[in-house]
């Protein structure tokens, strides 16, 4: 049925970058690196790094110990500026491809957290990943409103933006609490233009944000039916 | 439906390695590596093989000509058999925890080239992928019967039979054609035991590799209806 409704709905395409990036936790990117500082570690973590990246690994909750260097290394020796740029690049070339109908309706969802916007300073804190997620410093982290752009997908999405895609921003972040400080965040780093920003609310508040993600694919699966949005694709 | 139907056959799980490890061309896996032989060099195909891995790079055909050292130090350094390990043990501690029904119902599905038994040989002569897949020299490497075994996997394959499970090999491979040096590769290699080797027929012979491979997965979901094959993952 899925594999029939999107041959009816060939031409609608939409980048879910909650997966080709990173989950709103981020912690899935944060094993990669390229410098080892020990060679028995760098192996291992980088063939842990891929099974995390291919979803080969099972659930796990930190980054092994040992990777501790070999991600920071990873995050902040290059290495993954590269590997979002040459991503990048594939999409852009993707994007230079598209005919826009002159409708209106094509449009295009971008992942807020890790994905437009950066956190890796509140990672950095919890060593990269090696110490488990917390909710509460990750709220405090972002209620200070100062996550960084990621400079490739910024430009990404001015790209989308001129060329006339309604961009969507789709976020696991709560809006009562932190819509304000999320709208003015993404403002004060250039995210400028969007259709609209579509966080969780609070009839949402008892779901993971993995519940949440599989909510809003099955109802935008259901508002393709009717002309809201028109340019997709669902990686399912 | 697909998810209704996997709730209902919750117990039904197939690995299809065709998906977890590489295509039957084999060039997917050749996009990898750890110790550098040029600094930038060894950024960009890191970059490019995790775009790869990841199914972010669009079509493509060859390996790119700088990553040419990269990636056969990747395929014989040693960082490819970690990675082929470290996904096998992450397998071994699923396998362990599956309580065997006594019904004989249980089944997994491993691919053969690449999974198995090892085209390293043929790709070596082709700058392991810097050159285009080649359909007859290809062949020709097949003809010899001389793949070596994949140690993981086999061990996996062992793990396997000795479980209880009914072990199903798929391949691209033609029937006619390949099917008795298949069947003795395999069998010299030590995957002795399986329950079936699923080839190619010449029914199949105008499709694509991929087309074949989404006729099998279509068949398997309908077998699912009649009581074939019980223990399943399927990866839509």
């Amino acid at each position: 049925m899925i594999s029939a409704m999107l041959r009816k709905v060939r031409e609608m395409l939409v980048f879910l970058f909650i997966s080709v990036f990173s989950k709103a936790t981020g912690i899935k990117t944060l094993a990669r690196a390229t410098v080892p500082t020990d060679n028995a570690a760098a192996i291992f973590c980088l063939s842990w790094r891929l099974a995390v990246e291919t979803n080969n690994a099972r659930a796990w909750r930190t980054v092994p110990a040992q990777c501790f260097r070999y991600v920071e290394n990873y995050m902040i020796g290059g290495q993954y500026d590269q590997d979002l740029n040459l991503i990048v690049e594939e999409i852009l070339s993707y994007v230079n491809e598209i005919v826009l109908s002159e409708d209106g309706m094509d449009a295009w969802i971008l992942d807020v957290d890790d994905t437009c916007i950066s956190n890796v300073f509140y990672y950095k804190g919890k060593r990269y990943g090696c110490d488990p997620f917390d909710s509460v410093s990750f709220k405090s982290w972002v209620n200070k409103g100062e996550c960084p752009a990621i400079p490739g997908v910024l430009n990404l999405f001015i790209k989308l933006v001129e060329s006339g895609f309604k961009v969507f921003l789709v976020t696991g972040r709560n809006e009562e609490t932190l819509g304000q400080v999320t709208i003015e965040n993404l403002h004060n780093q250039g995210f400028i233009g969007y259709e609209r920003l579509i966080m969780r609310v609070n009839i949402h508040a008892s779901e993971s944000v993995q519940m949440f993600n599989l909510s809003l694919r099955h109802n935008m699966k259901h508002n393709m039916k009717h002309p809201e949005c028109k340019h997709h694709q669902l990686r399912i």
